[in-house]
């Protein structure tokens, strides 16, 4: 980089520009143009990386240079050094975990955002960001049907977080010291959290982060009987039970697509208790929230009026490239009363006069990148409609694969698929040996991973080992799925008892 | 987005293909010209947004657009609806707060990152992300000559968070939880965290997060006799207190470079009497550890050999897009203890057979982006040497800065300058009102601001109200510090009395 990135005015060879408009757009084509090759080739790459631990200490160097090298150096390194460290997200044939959209709309947006390169974390530092940032959280609460007290004319609002982990740590911050202002701090020890065995770790993790006693953490057991949703019941007598012994039930959180397998817990009959124990309703639609943009898929959320905060990951099933996680409440002033600080070197006459929403008091961190931007990109240059039909397509996905797993004697689908998730795994042989049936699908897992034509992932439940198959990546089409099951069904076959 | 989005195999006019390597290619083209021309006109925007609070609301729709719109729509509306709303941090007349350093390196190392799409949270998830991070950030504290402890070697390491914000709190968590399972998690309500009353707001907010209560949280005076720098004995005395009131001292945040006045705490004796009390020893560098890689001002982080952690931004002063902040440990154990969650659905063999770094439980989300790329990019295509000299020649045309206002007599230095940071003030006038003196400070910041050719910040120090000029933005050459001043004097002289 040694060309151009030299302040030449003042002669001295030693000091860099750089940021120099030309070099950007000479190194920014051939940047473009190298992604642009990875997409048209990516399916050549084993999609789950195949290295072993440590082989990248291996072939860079010890320490940084000391002087600049080429641009040509580094894209060679990033495709024989990187590339086969990559587990392909991307992939048409990913199916892990759950979806990462990226989307060229999205792609664009991150280039944008990180062209600008603000640091949005009050109104004034960039009042576009923020302003954005509101409007589209508005538009989206449209699209899903969320309750008006969301949008952000009124004391509720939307937010980008970093990650659902983020969003329900903040409400818990929140809610934890609503309740705290009004019992006293040292109360702490008393406060009880509500949720299904189902819910994802983000929430004991947001336990463990705000204090909350492990002790204390109610994790209710759900069954096959309910398909894994949380019966209102059970929530019911563990709070009637944390009341009588002087505990104070404080959060609860709802799920609506549940990591393991997409179960939907009723949220109308949990938000009412919730309500009437004046606890705080989160409800985690991280995965799902944005199948419910489909009318027909909106019935999931039904309920969702008695929530205090609602989450979505827009960087799963949504084309907006990671980090885009969507958090919504009702009274963002309990947020702001738990996250505030107001130094002197961020005072300014808009934050002063209370005239803007200030977003560094919604979250954890101060600074925040400009992330509405992508969202807005992928709404505007998508529409409504076609991401309507996206979903639609990868739900139609799905449904087509539950048949064919249905259809084999060796296979059984575990919990009926709901949106694009499907839950399956090989039969126990005759002895019905559940242990060894556990062992027999995880050797499959790792049999069909290790081929690299394809990823998925696997969970418990009920202590059954099964293999999860997420369609939701941007590639992902009709022949991908079909193969996918083909070579399933051809490792399996070498595991099957002779 | 119409052509080339459209899924023409199947002959479904309404199934998105949202990543079309050609499409990619070519917007993204579009887009690399944009940011590119950009940068070449970025001096003609008001370097301060000028528009009121609510303007984007009254300029875009209140809902998203059913079906696509093109690129030129969307980019014709960043040019005439987004860019008035945007603060331009990378403008050479940027002074505000701290820089927020873009680079095309950093900037190629983002496209990439938002390339490849991967979420990172496990080494499984793509072994490069997490490999390649632990090796650059043994790079850099090799540069910092920190001591080995923090090198990923043994059972310390570095990691790379979204903000300081975010490195003090995990930091903050660990060293909680290690005191409370020896103490007993009821014992919350007697830990005590010490900084000085120059400590940025993150360190506040950490402890609003982690349940410190406010009253053990001890602010302590420094003041114009140390430079704002904390005094070893008042931290002496406080813990010294604390403990004969039977509190229990427990964390400690030590700063080199405050973001009021670039304070520089004495590392070595704070460290001693934090280690003397078994308490954590948190470093916060955000700031300037940046200029501590070069050999004549690694001074300034003399003593670090007696931190626990430390953590420096490499998206401030590190030409490495926001965000990237560095944070090394001296024992990962502690993070992983407290902030570890391990659900079935993300176990594998890797992970369990102890093999590698899983950099969630480093961290409060899961997911995380490939942000090790553009770190990685930034040191290889500029090299050690030349990052020294960037990082000098801010100094030096701070040192410039510095000079030409004490050579005005309506103008005086508040605390020498150390870094890139120029604190100062226009001088009481002739009947030493202060608070007049503070009001006419906050005038000329006004006006100097809202003329658009500069961006200036403030801060309080003792009472006095002092403006901040920070050089650093990555195009800021001499002749703009030098307008920068001219239009400073200008302003000046409307507000001095006739």
């Amino acid at each position: 980089m040694e060309n151009g990135s030299r302040n030449r005015e003042n002669g001295s060879r030693n000091v860099l520009k750089p940021m120099d408009s030309e070099q950007l757009r000479e190194y920014g084509h051939r940047m473009v143009d190298f992604i642009a090759d990875y997409y048209k080739t990516i399916e050549s790459f084993p999609v789950l990386s195949q290295v072993q631990p440590g082989y990248l200490h291996n072939i860079l160097p010890d320490s940084a240079p000391d002087h600049p090298e080429t641009v040509e150096q580094v894209l060679d390194d990033v495709k024989t050094k990187i590339l086969p460290g990559v587990t392909h997200w991307q992939s048409p044939n990913f199916f892990a975990y759950y979806p990462s959209n990226s989307s060229v709309a999205g792609f664009l947006g991150e280039m944008l955002s990180a062209g600008l390169g603000i640091v949005g974390f009050s109104w004034v530092t960039s009042p576009a960001a923020t302003e954005l940032e509101m409007i589209v959280l508005d538009w989206i609460a449209k699209m899903l049907n969320l309750p008006d007290q969301f949008l952000s004319k009124g004391k509720g609002g939307g937010v980008i977080q970093g990650s659902a982990s983020e969003a329900v740590l903040v409400v818990m911050i929140a809610a934890r010291d609503k309740v705290l202002r009004s019992v006293g701090k040292n109360a702490l020890g008393k406060l009880v959290v509500y949720s299904s065995d189902q819910t994802h770790s983000a929430l004991q993790k947001a336990c463990q982060i705000s204090g909350i006693h492990p002790e204390n953490c109610r994790v209710l057991k759900a069954d096959s009987s309910t398909n894994y949703a949380l019966r209102p019941e059970l929530l019911q007598e563990a709070v009637s039970r944390d009341l009588e012994a002087g505990l104070i039930p404080f959060f609860l959180c709802g799920n609506v697509g549940t990591t393991s397998s997409t179960a939907v817990d009723p949220l109308g009959a949990l938000g009412k208790i919730a309500k009437s124990n004046e606890m705080w309703f989160h409800v985690d639609a991280a995965y799902a929230g944005s199948a419910c943009i489909c009318p027909e898929y909106r019935q999931y959320i039904d309920g969702v009026e008695t929530a205090d905060s609602f989450n979505m990951n827009a960087h799963k099933w949504f084309l907006t490239n990671f980090d885009c996680s969507l958090l919504w409440v009702k009274d963002q002033y309990a947020l702001t009363e738990a996250l505030s600080t107001n130094p002197e070197f961020l005072k300014n006459k808009a934050s002063q006069e209370n005239l803007v929403v200030d977003y560094k008091d919604w979250q954890i961190p101060l600074g925040r990148r400009f992330r509405s931007l992508k969202l807005w990109m992928v709404l505007r240059l998508y529409g409504a409609e076609t991401l309507k039909n996206y979903i639609r397509n990868h739900i139609k996905l799905a449904k087509d694969l539950e048949q064919l797993v249905s259809q084999d004697p060796n296979f059984e689908v575990i919990t009926p698929r709901i949106f694009a998730l499907v839950c399956f795994r090989m039969v126990p042989t005759d002895d019905n040996d559940e242990k060894k049936c556990n062992r027999r699908n995880l050797e499959l897992l790792e049999a069909v991973n290790s081929s690299g034509k394809l990823f998925i992932s696997h969970t418990a439940l009920s202590g059954k080992i099964v293999l999860r198959c997420a369609i939701g990546a941007p590639l992902t089409e009709e022949k991908h799925v079909k193969e996918t099951w083909k070579v399933i069904q051809e490792k399996a076959s070498c595991l099957l008892p002779k």
